[in-house]
C-alpha cells in the first residue's frame, strides 16, 4: 500500500485511509520467558499491546521431578501470573495456598523439604504428571492447563524433550553437578557455580509451534529474565537462536541487570560462570549483535549505552524497575518503541 | 509347668509362682480387618489388652488408582486411626484436613470428585506411590508408612499382589462392573449389587508374614467388620482361609449387623449380593462352623444365639455398639473372653 499511495500520504486520503493505518493483523509478538521476570513482564506487555498476537517460548530448564510429579516452575509463573493465580508477594506459586501435603510429607521423612510445593499448587504438577503419563506431549499438556487460566497469550514450552539444567559447584571441597533447582532455591547461589550445563539441550528439539511462531512474528522481545539460565537455556535448544536471527524482525532485550546488580535473583552468580560481566552492557554483548537489535537499560545505566551501541545494537535508557503492572506496561511500550525505530533504521 | 506341679497350685504355689501365671510371651491376636469398624474395635483391643502382640491383616480389595496414586482406604484408615491422625467425627481422611489440591483438580476439570482426598491424605498416597514405583511390596511401604504412625499392631496388607473388589450392578438399564469405591462412594450402594467379584483374589498370594502370623496367633478375631467386602475379602485370598482353619486356635467375631440393620455402612446391599439375609445370625453361618469357633451378637440380638449356636457356633449376646474406645475395649474383651471359652471348651 505504501508504494501504491505517495507517502505520507495527504490530507484527504488520511481521513479514507485512517491514519495511523490500522493494522490488518494484530500485532505477532514472540517473547522468551523465564519466570517471575518474564511473567511480570508480560502482563505489562499485555496491558500496554492487549489486541497483540502474543507467543511465549517459555524455558523448561529448570523443570524438576519431586515426589514423582513432572514440576514446571516457570511455565506455571507465566501461567499462574496472567492467570490471576500467582501468589503476588512471592511471584510464583499459588495465592491462597496451603502446605499441608508438605508438612506431611515432610512427617514421612520424604523431602526434599527445600522445595515449596503447596496444596494448590500440586495439582498442577499431578494433571500434568498424568496427562504426560498417559502420552501427550508437554505442549499440549500446557495448552490444556492453559485452558483452565486462560493467560491471554499462547504459552509453549521450548521443547517437549527434556532439558535440565544442572550447576557444577564446589560444596565441602567436593565438585558436583546439582540440578539448578538445587543450586538456585537449597543452596541459594551461595556457591561459585562454575559452570551452567543445559543438560539435553543439544538433542532437544523446539516445541511444535516455537519456530513457527518465531518467522511469523513481527518482533521478538527477551524480557527481564535471566540471560544464562532462562533466555540462554531457551536460545541453547537448537533452532531456536537460528530461527530467531534468521526472521529479519526486531529483536529488543531489556536488560534483567540494573546498577551492576541484577534487579531480583541473582543472576550475577551464573553470569560469573559463563564469564560475563554483572552489568547491563555485558549483557547486551553475551547475546550479541548477531542476535539483539535493540537493548534497554535503566536510566541508572544511560553511561552503559555508548558501550551497547559500539557493539552494535540499538540502546536507550529507561526506567526499567517492574514495581507494578503500569510500569511494566511502560517498559514494554518502550521496547516496541525501539522495535519500530529498529525496523525503520 | 503344668503338668510337672499339681494343678492348681496350692497357696504356697501361687504365691511363689503368682497366679494367674505370668504369660511367657504376650498374647498373639490376628485381627482381619476392614476399615472404620475394624480401626475402631482395635483401639478397643489395644486399650483391653495393652500388651497383646496384635497382628491385623488389611483389606486391600477396595484399593483404588486415583489421580495416578495408589490409595489404600482400608489400611490407612487402621493406620491413622491408630496413630491418632484419624478424623474422628467422618472415621475416615485425616483429622484437621484441608481440600485445596482437590478443589484445584476439580477446575482443572479432573476427577473424580466423588473421592474425598485431603491435602494431608495426599501426601501417604504419594509416599506410597513413590516407594511402589521404587519397586517395594504393599507390605513393605505400609511398614515404612507405620514407622511414623506407630500404629501399636503390626499392619500387613492382605496380600502385596493387586486385588479390586468390583461391583456388577445396573444402571439405567445398562448392566456393567464398577470398582467398590464407585459402588459404595459414588453411588452410596443406592443400586442392588448382582454380584461382588475380588478381582485377582484367586491369583493372589498372602503378604509375607500373613500365614506366619496365624499360624503363630493364640486367637483370630474378626471385627465388626464388613463380611462381604472386608473379611471377605481377605478370606479369599488363597491359604489364608485355610490358615485360620488350621491354626487349631480360637476364631471369634462381632457381628456387624445390630438389629437387622448393620451399625454402619450399607452391609445389608453386598450381603443380599451373596445371597445373605441381614441378620447377626446369618452373618454367623455365612462364615460358618468351618472357621468360626464363637460369635458375639448385640443385646438386641440376643435371640440369635440359639440359632447361631445349632450351627455349631458358640455365641453370646453383649453390648456390640463402639460408642466410644471404651465400649469398643469392652467389647474386645467379650470376644477375648469368649475365645478362652471355646479353648476350654
Amino acid at each position: 500500500m505504501r508504494d501504491a499511495l505517495s507517502y505520507p500520504p495527504d490530507g484527504d486520503m488520511r481521513d479514507a485511509l485512517s491514519y495511523p493505518p490500522a493494522r490488518l493483523a494484530p500485532m505477532r509478538i514472540v517473547v522468551l520467558a523465564g519466570g517471575i521476570g518474564g511473567a511480570r513482564f508480560l502482563r505489562g506487555l499485555k496491558r500496554a499491546v492487549p489486541d497483540a498476537d502474543i507467543t511465549v517460548i517459555g524455558n523448561t530448564g529448570d523443570d524438576i521431578h519431586l515426589f514423582g510429579l513432572k514440576v514446571c516452575p516457570d511455565l506455571d509463573t507465566v501461567m499462574y501470573t496472567l492467570g490471576g493465580g500467582i501468589n503476588e508477594e512471592q511471584g510464583w506459586g499459588r495465592a491462597d495456598e496451603t502446605f499441608h501435603l508438605k508438612e506431611e510429607l515432610a512427617a514421612y521423612g520424604v523431602g526434599p523439604a527445600w522445595f515449596g510445593l503447596g496444596d494448590r499448587d500440586f495439582a498442577t504438577h499431578i494433571v500434568r504428571t498424568q496427562m504426560i503419563g498417559a502420552g501427550y506431549p508437554l505442549s499440549a499438556v500446557t495448552e490444556a492447563l492453559c485452558d483452565r487460566w486462560k493467560p491471554g497469550v499462547r504459552l509453549i514450552p521450548m521443547s517437549d524433550d527434556r532439558v535440565e539444567t544442572h550447576v557444577a559447584v564446589e560444596v565441602d571441597g567436593e565438585r558436583k553437578a546439582v540440578h539448578f533447582q538445587e543450586y538456585w532455591v537449597r543452596l541459594r547461589a551461595s556457591v561459585p557455580a562454575e559452570a551452567i550445563v543445559p543438560v539435553g539441550a543439544e538433542q532437544a528439539k523446539p516445541a511444535p509451534g516455537v519456530l513457527e511462531a518465531i518467522a511469523a512474528a513481527d518482533v521478538v522481545l527477551f524480557p527481564p529474565s535471566n540471560p544464562v539460565v532462562s533466555v540462554g537455556t531457551i536460545l541453547a535448544v537448537p533452532g531456536i537462536r537460528e530461527a530467531i536471527a534468521d526472521a529479519g524482525v526486531p529483536v529488543v532485550g531489556l536488560s534483567p541487570i540494573v546498577g551492576d546488580a541484577p534487579v531480583r535473583g541473582m543472576a550475577d552468580k551464573v553470569l560469573a560462570a559463563v564469564g560475563v560481566e554483572s552489568t547491563a552492557a555485558a549483557v547486551a554483548e553475551h547475546y550479541g549483535s548477531g542476535l539483539l537489535d535493540g537493548w534497554l537499560v535503566d536510566t541508572v545505566d544511560a553511561g552503559a549505552v555508548e558501550r551497547v551501541e559500539a557493539a552494535g545494537i540499538r540502546c536507550r535508557a529507561v526506567p526499567l524497575m517492574m514495581t507494578d503492572v503500569d510500569a511494566a506496561a511502560q517498559m514494554a511500550r518502550e521496547a516496541l518503541a525501539l522495535a519500530e525505530e529498529v525496523r525503520d533504521a
